[in-house]
């Protein structure tokens, strides 16, 4: 086993305790990291410990530099692990602090360190619970159309309860204009409700109660999309034990009865 | 091929490069005008560009009108098209301008141009995905007496909570009259909660909590009802193959042991 | 007939047009009652306006008399009329006026005339919907020991959470006492969110999160077990033609082999 | 029967109306002290009535003790109880007083007198209720991966809009953190809305509204999970009774064929 091999095995597996130990240390990095995004921009921290986040910054950043080209160093393809999904989380996460050198006042980049929590998966070895992951995305890509219809109605009730909101209330009562009113209308409807804007006139307090329990109700119809489209894939994830045939694996109430051929 | 089919195929299909470039150019026409609608409402843009949105909203009705025209003209039938959905939504949209010349001070009536988010339906053809609407809709109007009673007992519970609340709380505490008691029962069934009037009383929290409660809870009555409906139309969708008779449409689990007259 | 059966008729039947007439006065007058218990609240109204509100009330309370008299008096076995369901709602909602006569200071009771709501019930004949609310009420009651256990769970974390909550805010941030931390709790647990007391610590702020994360997610509960219930009775009520015996009534997949006792 | 089995009979079981007694005074007991601890934290009350309270304390104290070593005295084996639920329950509902003396200003430990809510339990005999609370446990139970998955996606969207917004509006209209963002963040998503913290900006509440649109419609994600899951698990457990066996216990659809070998 070469050198190659050998990092390759600690740096990509988990099985052995210098791989694990290696996937522990890095989990720490990247919460480190993620940790260190948020407490900059504290400003009691920022002010205080200004050097030592700073500092803190530049490990990481170097660690994760020197992690991302030991990757591309010890992997068989490079390119592939460059351009796939993780390759590019890895080099988004290194990056910003150079960047920050290079462009000044681009402290808006700064906020790319977010991507690291997407690390995160690569470490939990999440993948174990992809299966849920794509059960998930498979019912929301089949319900799709129908909340894209959904939307584009919610679209529509928040456009026009804006503007007649805008005309009950007017300026004076917050409501200084249409987009304005159709803020209030999307922060009323998903029942948000900050209380920043609210109605004051009676018929305004009217419609606005119409409004509320308008978007108290058609909650009721995403959810009824999606669950239907569960409720459809649980069933179908169903195995039952035939008793004819022995097979284990008809997977749908439909369909177990056309695999063995038997009618139970 | 006339000119009237000609300008027929560029108005109304979409198949020609003619066709489509009619198509991206009313989608702009219509989005620009909604946006006019919008910024017309924003003070500090209606002060400083008012001669451009004035000139800009009389090219667009200049345009809507024009096409309105076109369109009466190349159909077939043109009372069809006048009364068609689409011919309403299309009239209603174009007329509001003319309208604000013959009533001053008709401003109420400029709102009818958020009717023109309705014409995005045409453009973007979004007839394929009225399969999906109809389920939406048939599932709701399935589920509507139920959802007759469910208000019922929502505005029957707000009337009575809001007629104790402000016996409990008072005008001292925001809660003026039975009317703004009941509009503060809504916000709070709704879980809206926008803070402008909350209860104060150690015994005004603790019936606030109640209804919070409960308002929390019966979010599942609508969900359930037209879940239940949707999850019954999903599963009656499912196509099966048969086995015996080769047929593939046993649309719903029930029927399809019927026509084919196969056990299965 | 007699004018006992013709009164009768009057009153309790909606087929003739006297009866119909009936019918929509009494709708109207039971309307007005309540439009008058919202007004007498709102004190704009009821100081410029209280001698008319008070005759209104008179009014309203003599017709309201003078028709429960009737109900007894044409009814044949009246004292099933009076302990019945809608017997004591038109008791309940007569007797209010009367009773501020005898108990002075008694405005407290006047709210009993939001009981009047229920009386249009009658009118509108909701009953044909019944079916469709007794559905309601049966997928309630079968969810009440899951939703008993579920509202037990609320009622726990929300006083586990407000007495932690209490400790790390403290009085000086609005949490106050304990009783007032659960209060708040539930408000959060419940996404109202008045934002009448808001966590403002760091640490607060994140139990806060977790709070209204698990109150955002547990809302799954209620819905889903009325909904499994709902989905299950919707499935039930499907009626599917038999093909062997030709009957129409197999409500229920399960139950429809056993009734013809063909095996389809 | 010798004192100890009597002592047992009374304490353990609720058969005798010795029994029943003592469960009451148990419950009333247990009320109390859970009265005590939230009046405690209120300002006024603690006060005015600290001697009161303070007595009671330690009367409720007493009482728990020795019915905590009536326990361990009566039952067959100590052990097994002090090791039970229900017996570190108890011990740590008795415990807290002691430990404020050991340890002065530990305000804190008193609230684990919050755990005394869980004695309620014991006596109001929930666990006929506990096959609910099973199906409950048992759907979240098998819900868990795919909330897990849900979970997390949340925490990603909460950091990545939490760092967004912080950019957009800035400390000057209250987004002093990326912490305090993520905070925001996860009040809207959740739909509770206080309003402590708020979008002023347009592009801020522009992006806002998506966010709460976002939060608005994920609901549907653990709610159809749990659904989905309950939906299946509801439809097993309806009991059948077969023509052909007579049997009544074939519990799911898909079972019951298999059971009584008979087509049905």
């Amino acid at each position: 086993m070469t050198w190659k091999e050998h990092l390759h095995e600690i740096i990509y597996e988990a099985d052995t305790p210098l791989g694990k130990a290696f996937d522990v240390i890095l989990l720490i990095l990247i919460l480190l990291s993620l940790a260190l995004v948020m407490l900059d921009s504290v400003d009691f921290i920022n002010t205080h410990y200004h050097n030592l986040l700073h500092i803190s910054e530049w490990v990481i950043t170097i660690a994760f530099t020197v992690e991302y080209f030991l990757r591309i160093l010890v992997v068989k393809k490079p390119t592939k692990y460059i351009f796939s999904f993780y390759g590019i989380i890895d080099f988004l996460a290194t990056i910003p602090l150079y960047l920050s050198l290079i462009l000044t006042g681009s402290g808006a980049l700064l906020s790319l360190r977010a991507l690291r929590l997407l690390r995160v998966f690569r470490i939990l070895k999440l993948e174990r619970y992809f299966g849920a992951g794509n059960f998930l995305i498979t019912a929301l890509k089949k319900s799709l159309p129908k909340i894209f219809i959904f939307i584009y109605t919610v679209v529509i009730v928040s456009f026009v309860a804006g503007a007649v909101m805008y005309m009950i209330e007017g300026p004076q009562h917050g409501f200084t204009s249409i987009p304005q009113s159709i803020y209030w209308t999307i922060v009323t409807l998903t029942t948000v409700g900050y209380g920043d804007i609210y109605p004051v006139t009676p018929f305004g307090q009217f419609v606005a109660s119409i409004i509320m329990i308008l978007g108290y109700g058609i909650i009721a119809v995403p959810t009824g999309v999606v669950t239907a489209e569960m409720t459809f894939m649980r069933k179908k994830t169903n195995t039952v034990h035939c008793r004819n045939c022995g097979e284990n694996d008809h997977k749908s109430d439909a369909q177990y009865y056309l695999k063995c051929g038997h009618s139970l």
